[in-house]
C-alpha cells in the first residue's frame, strides 16, 4: 500500500516538489514536468522523455547528464498532456531539434503526437521514437504494439549520451531507433499496487501465484501460474527471452548484452541478486558476454510485487553509449573500468585465519577430549532433535533462527573436533578449535558466545592433564566470566548467563563437596535445566533486537533452553564414561 | 514478504553470489564478505564496516570508492562472526592500519571486538568507531548506548573518504569519530518485515498506527500511535531531531546540515519525495543550510514500511568528507556541481504556449457561445455530482480516477471558456480555448480526447454563424473522425467512442429529417444514453491499461458514461434556451 502522502490529488505535484528539492543541483522543476539544471550546449539536440507518474525513477529520475534532457510527469498512471509535453519540450529545447522518446500506451501516443504536431507547427523539428520491448504484449511479428517497460532505459540512455556526443536529430534517432530494435524485457507480478489514497489495491494477483507478461498498470499479460522460486523465474524469464532473439543477432553466442533485472517496487534488492545469481549463469552458460548489468528499480508500478528481466542485445555502437557515464538522480554510471588486471592476485592476497598447529596432547588428555568429542557429537544430535522447537521459542520475540544457528554452529564445532582429535590433540585443542569453528560458522551474538564459552573451557583444561572436577569448574567459571564481559549480558537479562550463572555456582560447590566430574556435571545440569525453564518469567533487556520483548513472557529464553540442552547431553557422555 | 528466494538457508550466500556478479567490476566477494576490486594504496588506511544481512545496500552496496574497503556480511539479521569480519579485513589490509565502522548491536560490538583482538595479535592496528545515532534507542546522557541505523551512511563516507584521502589511522578515526558525533536520526515502522522463508513477519504494527523509533530489527522504539500524513510525519521527526541537537552545535540558525531520508524498504521512492519536500521547508524554514540531501534507500529491513530522517550537523571538515566523490553499487556521488549560476535565467526560457488572441466573434457566434459556456457549466455540475460512481466504475478494471480526471478538465475547460467569452469570443474561439485547457489540466487519454472532440467541433462551428442542425452534426462527425484516428479506438473497443458514433449517426439522420437542433440533439442524447449503458456488454480491446479487462462486462465503460451525461446535460441547456 502507500503509507505517506497528503491529499491524494495532490500526490503528484507534491512528489514533484519534493524531487526537485532534493536534487536542486541537477534538476529544475518547470510546468509539466523536469529538466536538467545544466543546459544542453545551443543548437544542441535534447532528448524529452515522459509518461504517467507513479513508475519511479521513470520519468524524472532519469533525466540528467548522459540521459534525458527533459521528463514530461503526468498524473498517477496518466500520460502528460500535450501541454505539459510542449511545456517540458520548450523549456529544455536549445534549438538543434527535439526527439520524444517514451514507451507505446495509447494516451502517450496521444499527447506526444499532438505536442509533437504543434511544435512543429512553430518551427521546431521534433521527432519520436516510441519504445516498445515488452515481448508479453504483442508476438514478434506485431512488435509495434507491444508496450514499453523497463526497456526504456536503454532506449533513453542511448539517445541520451548519442544527443550529448553532439549527434545529430538525424543521428540521435537512428541509434534509439536501433537500441529498440534490440531490446526485449518480460516480466512477472506476484501482487498488485495500491495508488495513494485507494483502500484497494488497483488490480491484484492472488497469493502464491505469479501473472506473467502482466504490465506496469496491471494490464493482463499472457498467463498466471504459480510463483516460482528464484532459479526458476530466473530461468523461465531466460527462455522465453532467448525465444525472441532480435532478427540481426545471427548466433546468440558469443553476443554482448547489457542486462536490467528490474524490481516492479516492493521486492527488495537482496532478492534481485538472488536472482539476478543465476541470470549470470544462465546467459554466461549459453555463451553470452554480459556488459555492466543495471539491477535495480529502473522502472516501478508503486508498491508492486514483481520483477521484469530486459536483454539489450549491443553492437560496438550501442555498447559505447550504453557504457557512457550517465548522472541523473536515480542512474549514475560512472568511467567503467575495465575488468581488473589480476582478480587472482586479489584473491591470493586473503590471508587464511592461521590454522594453529595441532599440539598432541598428552595421553590422559587424549582420553579427555575423546569423551569430548563424543559429548559434542551427542550435543549435536540433541540439537538436531530439538531444531524445530528452538526456533519456535526464538520466534516469539526474535527472528525464529536460533535452532538453525546453534545446528550450523555446532556441526562445524563437532567437524573440527574431530579433525584435531584425529591429529591427536588434547582436550584443550580440542576445546578450542570447536569453538572457533562455532563462532566462525555460526556468526551472530551466539556463535560467538558459545566460541566464547568453548574456548575458555579449552584454555583452562589444557592439553595434559585428565580434568577433575574441579578443574571443570574454573574452566566454566571462567567461561561465565568472559561471556558476561563479552556478551555485556547480567544474571536476569533473559540470555544464557541465566544458565551458565547457577551451572557454574553448582560446580563450584560440587568441588567443596569433593565429588566426581559426573555426579557434579549431573547435578548441575538438573540446576542448569530448571533455571533455564525459570527465564519463562523474565523480560529481555530493553536495547536488545528483541522486537516482541515483551511478548516473551511465560517463553523460556531459547539461548538458555539450548544451553541446558547441550550441558544435560554432555552430563550423560559423561556419566557413561565414568560409569 | 519476501517473494524470491530458493533454499531460505542459501539466501545470504546466493544473494552475495548475485551482488558480487552484478558488480564484477567494482566488487570482488571473499569469504566472509566483499572487499573493492580496486585495493587500496600499500600503507593506506582501509575501512571494514558490516553487520548482518536484510539491509541492503547496508552493508555490501557502500563498499567501493570513496567510501568501505570491505563489508562482512553476517547471516539474516545476524553479525557476521570475528572469522569472516578478519577474512574481509586481512583481504583488504594494506599494511596502513585498518578502521572497523559498524553499528551499535550487541552481537556486532562482540565479533568485531574479538576480530580486532585477533588481528592486534597479528601486529596489525586496528581500530573502531562504533555508530550510535538512533535517538529513539537511549536518551542523550546515554548516546553510547544508541544504535547505529541511518548515520552509518555518513560516518562510513566520513571514514572512508578520509582514508582515501590518505589521512593517518588517527585521523581517520578521529574523523569518524567527529561525525559520529554529529549524527542523529529517527524512524517510524508502518509495518514488519517478513524474512525469507517465513510464513509471518518477524514483527508487526497494527494497521492504521506507526512505530516511532522502531529499529530496523523491530526492536521495540518509543510508543505507537495513529500513523501521521507525509507532512505530519515530517514534521514530527524534523521536531524530535531538533530536540537533540548535538552539544558542538551553538545556533542551529545558519548550520550546514546533511539530511537523509530513508526508506527501510517498501515505502515507495515517490512517497519519501512527498515527505522531503515538507522536510526542505521545516529545514529552510529553521535557517538551516541542506548540503547534498539523500533522499534514498540507505540502510533498509527487507519489506519493512517505514522512513527514518537523519541530520548530519556539518564542520568544514566533514562538509568536505560528504562532498567527496564515492562510486560503490549503491551510492555514487559525482562531483557535487556547484548551484546553478542563474537558474532565473533558465526559467526565463520557458515560453509559455502562446495564448491564442481572442478573435471576436460575430453577434450570432457569440450568442451560440453564451448557450455553449451554460453548457460546459451545466456539464460540470452533472459530473461534480457523478464523480464518485465515475470513479467506481472505473475501479472496476482501470484505476478509479476517471470521475476526477473528468472533473479536473471540466473546470479548467469552464475556467477557460469563460475567460474568452468575457473578450467577446464566438463559439469556434470558445469551443478550442475550452478543449486546449481541457486537455492541458487533465492529462492522460481522456482529456487528450475530451480535448480534441471540443477543438474539432469548435473548428466547424467557428466565430460567425449561428449553428444549425446540419453544422452541429458536422462538428460532431468531425469529432468523431479525429477521436478515432488518434484515439485508435474502433466501435466495440468499449471506449467513449461507442457513445460518440451513434450519437453522430442520429445527428446525420436528424438533419435529413430536417428538424431544430434542441431537438435533434435531444434524441441524439437519448441514443447515447443507451449507447453508454450497452458498453455493459463489451469486453475492452486487450493490451489497453485495463488491469481487469475481464471483471468489466457487466459495467458500462466511465468513459462512455461520463460522454452521455454531457450530452444530456447539453441537451437541457440547448432546449431551454430554444423554447
Amino acid at each position: 500500500m502507500t503509507y505517506l502522502f497528503n491529499q491524494p490529488e495532490a500526490f503528484v505535484n507534491e512528489m514533484i516538489q519534493g524531487f526537485a528539492a532534493a536534487h536542486r543541483n541537477h534538476i529544475l522543476p518547470v510546468d509539466g514536468g523536469v529538466i536538467r539544471c545544466h543546459k544542453a550546449k545551443p543548437g544542441q539536440v535534447v532528448v524529452v522523455i515522459g509518461g504517467g507518474s507513479g513508475h519511479y525513477p521513470a520519468f524524472g529520475g532519469l533525466v540528467g547528464q548522459g540521459l534525458a534532457h527533459g521528463a514530461a510527469m503526468g498524473n498517477v498512471f496518466a500520460s502528460p498532456s500535450a501541454h505539459q509535453i510542449c511545456n517540458v519540450a520548450l523549456a529544455a529545447n536549445t534549438g538543434g531539434g527535439i526527439v520524444f522518446c517514451y514507451g507505446n500506451y495509447a494516451g502517450d501516443v496521444l499527447n506526444f503526437n499532438q505536442a509533437q504536431e504543434r511544435l512543429q507547427a512553430q518551427g521546431i523539428d521534433v521527432r519520436a521514437v516510441v519504445v516498445t520491448d515488452d515481448i508479453a504484449a504483442a508476438p514478434p511479428a506485431e512488435r509495434h504494439l507491444r508496450r514499453g517497460i523497463a526497456g526504456t532505459l536503454p532506449v533513453f540512455k542511448a539517445a541520451g549520451a548519442a544527443a550529448d556526443a553532439g549527434e545529430s536529430l538525424d543521428e540521435v534517432c537512428r541509434i534509439a531507433t536501433e537500441a529498440n530494435a534490440r531490446v526485449r524485457t518480460l516480466g512477472v507480478a506476484f501482487s498488485g499496487c495500491t495508488l495513494p489514497g485507494a483502500r484497494q489495491p488497483l488490480f491484484d494477483v492472488s497469493h502464491g501465484k505469479m501473472a506473467v507478461g502482466m504490465g506496469i498498470h496491471g494490464e493482463p499479460g499472457l498467463h498466471q501460474m504459480d510463483a516460482l522460486d528464484a532459479d526458476g523465474l530466473a530461468e523461465m524469464l531466460f527462455d522465453k527471452l532467448m525465444q525472441d532473439i532480435p532478427p540481426v543477432i545471427d548466433h546468440p553466442e558469443g553476443a554482448r548484452v547489457g542486462a536490467i533485472l528490474n524490481s516492479l517496487g516492493s521486492v527488495a534488492q537482496e532478492e534481485l541478486y538472488v536472482v539476478y545469481r543465476r541470470v549470470d549463469q544462465l546467459l554466461r552458460g549459453r555463451g553470452l558476454v554480459i556488459v555492466e548489468p543495471v539491477v535495480d528499480r529502473v522502472i516501478t508500478s508503486f508498491d508492486m510485487a514483481g520483477v521484469s528481466l530486459t536483454l539489450f542485445w549491443l553492437n560496438d555502437e550501442l555498447e559505447h553509449y550504453w557504457l557512457a557515464p550517465a548522472d541523473t538522480p536515480a542512474f549514475k554510471r560512472s568511467i567503467v573500468s575495465g575488468p581488473l588486471d589480476d582478480p587472482a592476485g586479489h584473491t591470493a592476497l586473503i590471508q587464511p585465519i592461521a590454522r594453529q598447529h595441532v599440539t598432541t596432547g598428552s595421553r590422559d588428555s587424549q582420553k579427555a577430549a575423546a569423551v569430548i568429542l563424543e559429548a559434542l557429537e551427542s550435543a549435536m544430535y540433541i540439537i538436531d532433535t530439538q531444531r524445530e522447537e528452538l526456533g519456535r521459542l526464538d520466534a516469539v520475540a526474535g527472528d525464529g533462527d536460533h535452532g538453525i544457528g546453534m545446528q550450523r554452529g555446532l556441526t562445524a564445532a563437532v567437524d573440527a573436533a574431530r579433525k584435531v582429535r584425529a591429529a591427536q590433540a588434547g582436550a584443550g585443542t580440542l576445546l578450542t578449535a570447536a569453538g572457533d569453528a562455532w563462532a566462525a560458522c555460526a556468526g551472530g551474538t551466539s556463535g560467538a558466545l558459545w566460541g566464547v564459552m568453548l574456548c575458555s573451557l579449552g584454555h583452562v583444561l589444557g592439553d595434559t592433564v585428565m580434568p577433575d572436577t574441579a578443574t571443570v569448574a574454573t574452566g566454566v567459571a571462567t567461561a561465565l566470566s568472559e561471556v558476561k564481559q563479552r556478551g555485556k549480558a547480567q544474571p536476569g537479562d533473559k540470555t544464557l548467563v541465566d544458565v551458565l550463572q547457577p551451572f557454574a555456582a553448582a560446580l563450584d560447590q560440587a568441588v567443596a563437596r569433593g565429588i566426581s566430574v559426573a555426579v557434579a556435571w549431573k547435578d548441575a545440569a538438573d540446576v542448569a535445566h530448571d533455571a533455564a525453564q525459570k527465564t519463562r518469567d523474565l523480560l529481555p533487556r530493553i536495547g536488545r533486537a528483541r522486537p516482541h520483548a515483551e511478548k516473551s513472557i511465560g517463553t523460556p529464553d531459547p539461548g538458555a533452553v539450548s544451553l541446558a540442552l547441550v550441558i544435560g547431553s554432555v552430563g550423560e557422555v559423561i556419566r557413561r564414561h565414568c560409569a
